[in-house]
């Protein structure tokens, strides 16, 4: 890794600029009314995402080491795996690069806006929120979802991933939180999957957007950088 | 190989655990009511059972061979692939791993489970049934799909497989049993999935959870000790 | 390549047989009343026999070329890939693997025959047939599909294929004929997975099973041996 | 690369062709009646596409870049990652093969047109187009589909791609955009695809096939030029 702090920065932007497009945009497709793939259910939503992930970590991984997610970056700092240096860089980058891929999802389905009615669909679109309202219980699920992303992430790295297929594997990986994870709370897993759109919904004019559930932001933050960080812990232990 | 017994338990504790979350966590999403995966049917099953495995498989197998199920184990040893010190203290990991899965898997959708009244559904989350009761039937399902399993992971080591992408062979062949050969019996094909998990089912506190289905669980832990067996035998005679 | 013709032919038998367990057992599992796989639908089974085809070649490759399909040795024959010394034997024990593999399906499912009354899904778990019977287009669907098939077998050759994962190759390649070339006639585009197991419905005792269609028969042996021949001719001629 | 212009073009020819028969293939078993993948949906469209560009990709490399897809030619010309002899010849057997390829679906579906009465269903196996029409909205949708297409394909060519197996990658971003970009317009993202099979629509014999939609046929050419040059410029920038 020769590229400085700043280089690699860029590479956290970049990646998760394109997590969101495809990540959010899947959502987009799957939910606003007039898409062509509305209806396509959770399957896409789960395949979707991984996929996002996935080209996510190539789009970025020649600049840097593609975290593309301030609880990865912050379990990786605490449990000795990244320098503290990088964190704060990583975590501004990642937020743009969230919150600027959630505009361009938004531009990208322009006309679909105005034809959904159902603002919990549109919300859904850019951010998560719980199946059934229950803090503790959803911040339980984003804590466990993560605990899981990251002991995987650190796994695979003890393994023998051919080098230029790593990226796959943990797509794979967000695919299969998502399918067996993810029905509580949509998995946000990711700070910066859920702020940084949540921010784009809240700024952004869409007609009948209603209310960013603001009340509820801190559980995909919180969530997932206390299970992020158990998770590296842990696998350190092992 | 230079780990000890021990270590590679641990290994096996660790995958099987990380293969039921992601695989009883799957079942749970598609099943359990107000799930945001509800509905996503046999097609999500299938592929996140394979994930889950691999999951598992990558979990564990920088500490041991990762076999994640007793058939596998007894398989081995009798066809000569495994010595037999490593058998009780592998089964007793995997059957460990099993039911701590099973109960993360009830802690992740823990408001899931007073929304759910169908108790077929909430058994269906941590141990399988038959889709006809027919013992013997069910029986031969359960014995044919993991000799399918077994014969396979032996075909497996003669081929030409880059080595760190195995595990993703691993998740296919689940997911194909799961299509071709699981719709009788929901394809446990592993007794620590399924013994481990029914236990899980009788000691914790779920409301209107129903019994444990007993009676059938005998059926999933010989079925698949008979089926693996053979399925090494046949693979050692060619 | 060092191992005689009768070994090699034990591989094609052995690799036929899993590909049409796995192949007409996703059929089954779709299409049986009371399967817990009914309704997954052509996604599963496009998956699902893509999945067959990769785990048969896994099955087969430690013992020979692993073609589990007349056509495809016929073709590699007639264009000089193949001896044809080779082409009886391998013909027989793909044909035998074909009728035995079915046997084991019926033996899977075997409490589903009777609670199934639609004929037509019963022979539809065995053997193809046409959307719309026209057999001129039948022939021609059956037999470009395995135009296609063989021309890109042919083509993954001369690539640079990671030598242990062309069975994954094969699998997306028979997933990709399904999804795009197969709603026409069911995508036989093997004679051995279409009259083994059509034999095998003739013979067997299944109640309300009707007639087993003989007067299509020909179409899914004639198509594939022809389009697998213009394949590899218009290979070579590339 | 030691091929001559010409051979290569030969292999954007083939490719292409591949790429729309699977392709535009899999588009019509969706929709057409009887066919027996009808109502499979945009899950077996967004994973159908991407196994056709996979294989297409397979059938052209070994005879050349496997660019299939005038924008990408373009793009890597203005970028200065082709030479600018190759673009017209490249272009003009893009366009061929992408007719050829709809005059084989044609064919391989013969008996299912007159068995469709909705034209568009007809007109959309060929083409594509927009799920709500407004056409700057819609070339803005194409236009970034393919900016993300060319910006992946570039960064794949820095990553540690296993040669063999980067035709799946390019598979799955095709997936991952189908799934998350093209909702509004069908993502064309690539001339070929929709002006050669536009043609083969309105020469080819089909009852009730209604028109063409020529007032929309830019979109999908200028579109994807915009956007790719758009894409391969950003990524010299980085």
């Amino acid at each position: 890794m020769t590229n400085t702090v700043m280089t690699q920065a860029l590479g956290e932007f970049i990646g998760t600029l394109i997590l969101v497009i495809l990540g959010d945009g899947v959502v987009a497709g799957v939910s606003l009314n007039k898409s062509k793939a509305q209806g396509a259910g959770w399957l896409a939503i789960a395949l979707g995402w991984g996929l996002a992930v996935t080209l996510g970590v190539y789009a970025s991984a020649f600049l840097g080491p593609a975290h593309l997610n301030p609880a990865v970056t912050l379990a990786f700092a605490i449990s000795g795996h990244f320098p503290w240096a990088g964190v704060v860089p990583f975590i501004v980058a990642q937020m743009l690069g969230g919150f600027v891929g959630a505009v361009l999802v938004w531009l990208q389905y322009l006309p679909h806006w105005q034809a959904t009615s159902d603002s919990a669909a549109i919300l859904g679109t850019f951010a998560t929120g719980p199946a059934i309202r229950k803090p503790l219980a959803n911040f339980f699920s984003e804590a466990l979802g993560t605990l899981v992303l990251v002991f995987m992430l650190l796994a695979f790295t003890k393994g023998q991933w051919t080098e230029g297929l790593a990226p796959i594997g943990v797509g794979a990986l967000i695919t299969a939180i998502g399918f067996s994870l993810g029905g509580t709370t949509g998995y946000a897993i990711n700070p910066a999957r859920d702020l940084g759109p949540r921010v784009a919904h809240a700024v952004l004019p869409i007609a009948g957007k209603g209310d960013s559930d603001w009340g509820y932001a801190w559980v995909p933050v919180l969530g997932p950088f206390v299970g992020g960080t158990i998770g590296a812990l842990l696998f350190n232990l092992i």
